[in-house]
Formats: structure tokens, C-alpha cells, sequence
């Protein structure tokens, strides 16, 4: 009888986990990251589900009934199956990430992995035979917190970034991406690399949701109908250094006033436009509290409803940060480090997986946060993805929460969602 | 023949030097202020000065001329000259320090402990038997790069900072002083303490100028009149952690634009005073692209020439900050970390100094920057300070320079005040 979701989730709530603050800390390819992975491979053993790994660390754990059959005798339920990788197709595959945003919350990414070991213990309860394999992934770096490009690992999966571009990726520390990997004992992607989404048709992605959609809905669950178009831009703002004491104000090329009137800016434009715009992450050198910095380089995180009002929110900024660099006498450079465009996801499935069930229909609601189902969607995969209602709407913080009640909902509802697409 | 100021200064060149950015980083404690302080020690012997050492790092390296009788023969100009220290009165001290701010220059601090070693080389050629004893002082943690405080070292060495104060702080690694001082062999100041100012009754400084005034008077030198009153103070503005994406901006408590509203207040209201106001180094937590922050800690360094101006100007900030964090929703607490007082140098030393020179006499100038001279004139020590010319005025900075020839004529300049003082 393998552990149940509540049991899971007390199993990993320690994993990475600041005592001091009660935020998370498992950015990929280090220790906490790693020891939950491991314990996903357990969890998969337990319920005889076959493992499959790629060179990144991404994981998918396949329920594959006819496979078992194949190799004789009635479908297996536990041990361990690292049986060689068959040929699937017509696959449908859910899970999400187990990394975190640095002292993010223990929701964002877990919560779908663990509601889906557990929606397949509820399907096996039921006795439902799936006449078409069902995996459990887990995408690696969803969140982009160490290497600054978000769901990093579904982007090469999918091709939507090559490999020759990510390894060359670098950490705040300077680690290379493919450093990063080998010292997890991961070769990245040989040219042998296993292709984790071949013959996969359908992808459903469970989430928190970071917002209070469902709060105000009166709902415990929602289906999303796509992703706002969103984008990181950094902008590296030049001066120069000088003393802090002896040099006149007027003397001064200072960055940090440059840095300063963009981020005001930014949330000046995005709250005019109803969008999106955060300055959450700044770097200073040389940070000395009596110096005039040389330079600021500050991450927007913009968001909004169109790529053209995207683009718009952006130059909007950008144009505001240029004029006050011109008046402080500092260099400006925007650059995109990542741009997703609009994710609509497929609208059919969408809603006949919101409609026609006991308690009512299921919302239908967009979502201003990017995911791994965002990728897989604008890869041509038919992509649903189902959201916990959150009680407070908080998310990448150690306040993010949702009730156990509220989980188990989850569970349910992803068990009644695979069963349709299976069945 | 001890090495002459060129090759004194070519020695310690690369020491701790940045070779990407030209920057200096010499923090105290650390190999490369190890390797200089070494480097100092070697100096004094090579000249047969006898070197006193505290448990801090502070060195002085004395020319003590009637030492040198008692012990019989002529004096000693060469050689280790380990002698037991002897009670020592009405001596002059000279000398600066070692450490940089974070990618700093070359010449703050380092200018006036070479030239001080090049000045009693020249008053021996020019065969000056000094009646005072004269020491060349190299003072810890000057710059506050590392612990905090700035002017540690004569902070603590004139007990304007208790030990048991000192002991406690932290550096950005969280290493307490007494251990960082530990890891370096040095036992910090234990009750036997060696009193390096013992009978000190007069200190010179001799500093490169951190601003242009000399360059627009036409002097290479120039004599200190004060420093500006001026302090340090911790903003720490706390918000609430969210999701950069899905959190709609009318929700959010970002501390982020606190802290940026704060920099422009600042710098309007030291513009407007004629005064300075820089935020120079931010810390941010979680200080992530896709995160709105929970906190953001920036430090104000303040300078203005009265301490009601100087507490006047951080309470028109800080006024801001609290104005602007109330619509915000963020919490605001102000903490000064280091504020000094008014110094006026010693009128009568500076204007005796200043006087009756070939090419006529030097002008005498204030400054906005801290200095262990103002700490040893604050403890009641008489003192002046000497300026070199810099000609761009820029300091902290890797572009921080004075030509060779000013350099020689601040030797000069240093030798013949010594000279008229020990006299």
C-alpha cells in the first residue's frame, strides 16, 4: 500500500526547507533538489511504475498497462521496473516540478507531483485499466531560479532551446550549466539522449494557483484556458564608481538612480495597463555602502494579456529607463533573457474536462504565470492544466497554501480527468 | 639603500588587484591586506624601523632615534629590529592603511603609508636627527569594507569602540570579527593589549584627495581644515513574498519601490542642500526575477558640514521613506549603523603647516571623507592631515589616480612637516 497524498506531502515538506524563514530552497541540481528526486524514483518503485530519466534529471514514471501484460502475467503494482524503454504511443502524461523559487513555497510544482502518484492510486482503487500509458514527470528547473531561464528543462525536451545554448548557461555563482549537471553525475543531453516525451499525445499539469480566482469562484478546482504572454528583460545600467563622501551630486554618473526611476516606472506602467511588471532581483557592483556604484544590473519580470501589449508594456519602460539614464549620465542595455508568447491551451479539451461532473462544472480561467504545460502546449502537445484553489492567492513565498481539503479535491479531479482521457 | 617610492609602489601594485576590472580588493583580514601588511613589516626593517603589532593588525614601524643610542652605537638604519618596546613620549605618528573598499583604487590608504616610509628615507638623506620619536602607522579596517565600521581599527585602538562591541560584528558571510581575526593568528585585544598610541602626541596623514578642489587651486598639496560629520544607516524595508506573475499589482506590499523611492529622495534632498546622499549597496531577499520581495535592505551614507545638517538631511529621507512605505504597505525601520561627529583638525598645527613653504604656502581645505586622522583628533590627539592632488577627483573607484610627480611632492611635502615637527 504505497504512502497516501498526505503522507507524501509530510514525507517531503522538510526537504529543502529554511528553518529560519519556512521558505523553500531546492533550486536544481543541488542536494535538497536531488534528495527529492530520489525520493520521486521511490515512490514510483513503490507503485511499479517504470522509470524513465533523461541526461538532465528530468523523470517520468510510466504506468503502462499493456507493457506489463507484454511481459506476462497480470500488471504489476510494486517492486522496482527499470525494464528497457518500449515504444509508446498515444501516451497521456501528467506531474509537474519539484523545484522551488529561492524561499519560495512548498506548493508551487510539488503539489502537482505528488496529487498525481496519488490520482493513480485513486484510479487503481477504482480499478480502472487504462487502455493508454500514463506517466508521471517531473520537469527539471521549472522556475529558472538558477540558471534564469524558466522551465529550462521542458525547453530542451522540447527543442524550444537548443542544448549547445543551455549548456552554456551560466548560475550567479559562474557554474556552467553542464558543470552544473555532470557534478549530479548527469551527462546533459549525448546524442543518445532518451526522448522522455516520445508518443506522449495528451499533457495535464496540476498547479496551485497563484492567484484568488477560485477563492472568489466559490471553487476548489479550475481548468486553465492559457497562459498571459511574459517575459525576463535585464537591464544592465552603466555609470561610474566614484566616493560616496567627496563627490559632489552633480559630479556623479550614479546607476542606482537609473535603477531606481525604472522600477517605479515599471509599476507605474503596469498598473495603468492592468499588467504585470516586478523588479524582484537586483545586482550592484561593487555594493560598498561608500561608493558610488560602476554599475546596477535589475531583472523585469512583465507580463500581459497580448504579446503586442506585452511588447508595449516593456518599451514603455524601457523608454522611461533610457530617459533617465540620458539625465544621470549612465548607459543603458535591455536585454530579453526569455520571452514566452501566448499560451492558449487546447479549448476543446479544455472544456470537456471542465464540464459534467457531479459537483458542477469546473471554471475555466487564465493564468498570468508560466509553466511547463505552457511549453509543451506551444510544442503542439494538447495541453490541459488543472489548479488547487489558494486560499490567500500567495505564491513564491512561504505563505503559499492550500487546505488539505482543497488538495484532496485535486486528487479527485486529476484522477476523473486522466480516467476520461484513458478510458 | 631601502627601496624609493616608484619601486615601493610597484611592489604592491598587483596585490589584491582585480585583473578584469582594475579594481582593488583588499579587504582586511583577507590574503592580499595579509600579504601588504607583510610587505609593511619587511619595509620597516629593511629602514631599522622597530615594529609594534597589536591584536587587531595595526602595525607601527618606529624611527626612534634615542632607542637606538640607549642601546648603544650609532643609529641603526637597517636591520630587524625586534627590541623590546620601551615607553615612548611626546612621538609623532604618520601613516594611513592598507585595505580598500570593494574595488577601489590604489592610492586611498596605501599613498600615505608609502610616502610616509619614502619621508623618513628622505629626512635620513637630508641627515634630520628628529628629537621626537616617529612612527609610520598602518591602521585595520579602515574603510569599513568588511566589518561595517568604518575606521575600525583607530576606532577601537582610541576606545571609541569597546572590544566587546567590536568583537560581535559581522561580515556579509556572517563570520564574527574575533573569528576572522582568529583564522589570521591574531589574538584581537586581549587584556595585555600593546597600546600602539602610547605617547603619541601628534598624528599627520597624508591621503590622496578625494575630490578637485587642489586640481582647481593649482596645488599639488594641500592641508586638511575638518571632515564633514557623516554616517551609515540601515533601511530595512520589509513587504510580503509573491508571485511576480499572478499577484495583481493593486495587491502587492513591495519593498522594492519603497527602497527606490527612497534613492531618489535622497539624492533630491542632498542636491538640494548642497549635501551627500548615496545608497551605494542593496540587499535583497529572496532576490528573484520572479519574485516580489519580502525585504530590501539598503544602506544610506550621509555627509554634511554640520551634525544638524547631517541629522536634518537623514530625517528628510527617512521621512520619505516612511511616507512612501505607508502607501506601500511595507514597514520601514532605520537603524545608523556609524555616525561621526564634526572634526576640526588642530587650527593652529594646520595653519604652521600650511605656512612658509618655497613655492608658498599650501591652502587649506575640508573634506567629506572619514579618516583615522578624525578618529585620533576626536580622542584628543592633535592632528593634521595632508591631501595630494588627484586629478579627476575620482576615488573608491579603479580610476582613482594622482600623477608621480604630485606623489613625490606629497614625499616631500611629508618629509619637511616631519621635519619642522620633530625639530
Amino acid at each position: 500500500m504505497p504512502a497516501d497524498f498526505e503522507a507524501m506531502w509530510r514525507e517531503i515538506a522538510p526537504v529543502g526547507r529554511n528553518v529560519a524563514t519556512g521558505g523553500y530552497l531546492r533550486q536544481p541540481w543541488t542536494s535538497p533538489e536531488a534528495e527529492l528526486r530520489a525520493w520521486f524514483v521511490e515512490q514510483c518503485e513503490a507503485r511499479g511504475l517504470c522509470v524513465e530519466r533523461d541526461g538532465l534529471g528530468n523523470l517520468v514514471g510510466w504506468w503502462d498497462v499493456d507493457a506489463e501484460v507484454e511481459q506476462g502475467g497480470a500488471p504489476a503494482t510494486t517492486g522496482r521496473r527499470d525494464h528497457p524503454t518500449r515504444r509508446r504511443s498515444d501516451a497521456v502524461l501528467t506531474g509537474s516540478h519539484l523545484d522551488s523559487v529561492l524561499e519560495g513555497g512548498a506548493y508551487d510544482g510539488p503539489l502537482g507531483v505528488v496529487s498525481a502518484l496519488a490520482a493513480i492510486d485513486r484510479m487503481r482503487e477504482h480499478a480502472v485499466v487504462p487502455r493508454r500509458p500514463v506517466g508521471v514527470g517531473v520537469f527539471v528547473e521549472e522556475e529558472g531560479s538558477r540558471f534564469g531561464l524558466a522551465c529550462l528543462g521542458s525547453r530542451l525536451l522540447t527543442g524550444a532551446t537548443p542544448w549547445a545554448t543551455a549548456r552554456e548557461l551560466r548560475d550567479r555563482d559562474g557554474v556552467f550549466l553542464a558543470d552544473a549537471l555532470e557534478a549530479q553525475g548527469l551527462p546533459g543531453m549525448a546524442p543518445d539522449h532518451v526522448d522522455l516525451l516520445a508518443g506522449v499525445t495528451t499533457f495535464v499539469e496540476l498547479h496551485v494557483e497563484q492567484g484568488r480566482a477560485l477563492v472568489d469562484l466559490g471553487h476548489a478546482v479550475g481548468v486553465a484556458s492559457g497562459i498571459w504572454p511574459h517575459g525576463r528583460y535585464r537591464f544592465d545600467i552603466e555609470g561610474v564608481a566614484d566616493h560616496a563622501g567627496t563627490t559632489r551630486m552633480e559630479d556623479r554618473r550614479d546607476p542606482m538612480l537609473t535603477y531606481a526611476q525604472t522600477v517605479l516606472a515599471a509599476n507605474e506602467a503596469a498598473r495603468l495597463a492592468g499588467e504585470r511588471a516586478t523588479f524582484g532581483r537586483v545586482e550592484v557592483n561593487p555594493n560598498g555602502t561608500n561608493a558610488v556604484p560602476s554599475r546596477v544590473t535589475g531583472w523585469l519580470d512583465a507580463r500581459a494579456s497580448s504579446v503586442a501589449s506585452l511588447e508595449a508594456l516593456v518599451e514603455r519602460v524601457s523608454a522611461r529607463a533610457r530617459e533617465r539614464a540620458e539625465g544621470d549620465g549612465t548607459t543603458l542595455t535591455v536585454t530579453a533573457e526569455s520571452v514566452s508568447g501566448e499560451v492558449s491551451f487546447d479549448p476543446d479539451l479544455a472544456a470537456s474536462l471542465a464540464a459534467g461532473h457531479a459537483g458542477g462544472d469546473w471554471p475555466v480561467l487564465p493564468t498570468q504565470a508560466g509553466h511547463d504545460a505552457g511549453i509543451l502546449s506551444a510544442a503542439g502537445i494538447p495541453t490541459a492544466m488543472l489548479f488547487v484553489r489558494n486560499p490567500t492567492g500567495v505564491s513564491h513565498s512561504p505563505d503559499e497554501h492550500a487546505e488539505v481539503p482543497d488538495c484532496l479535491a485535486g486528487v479527485d479531479a486529476l484522477a476523473e480527468t486522466l480516467t476520461r482521457l484513458v478510458s
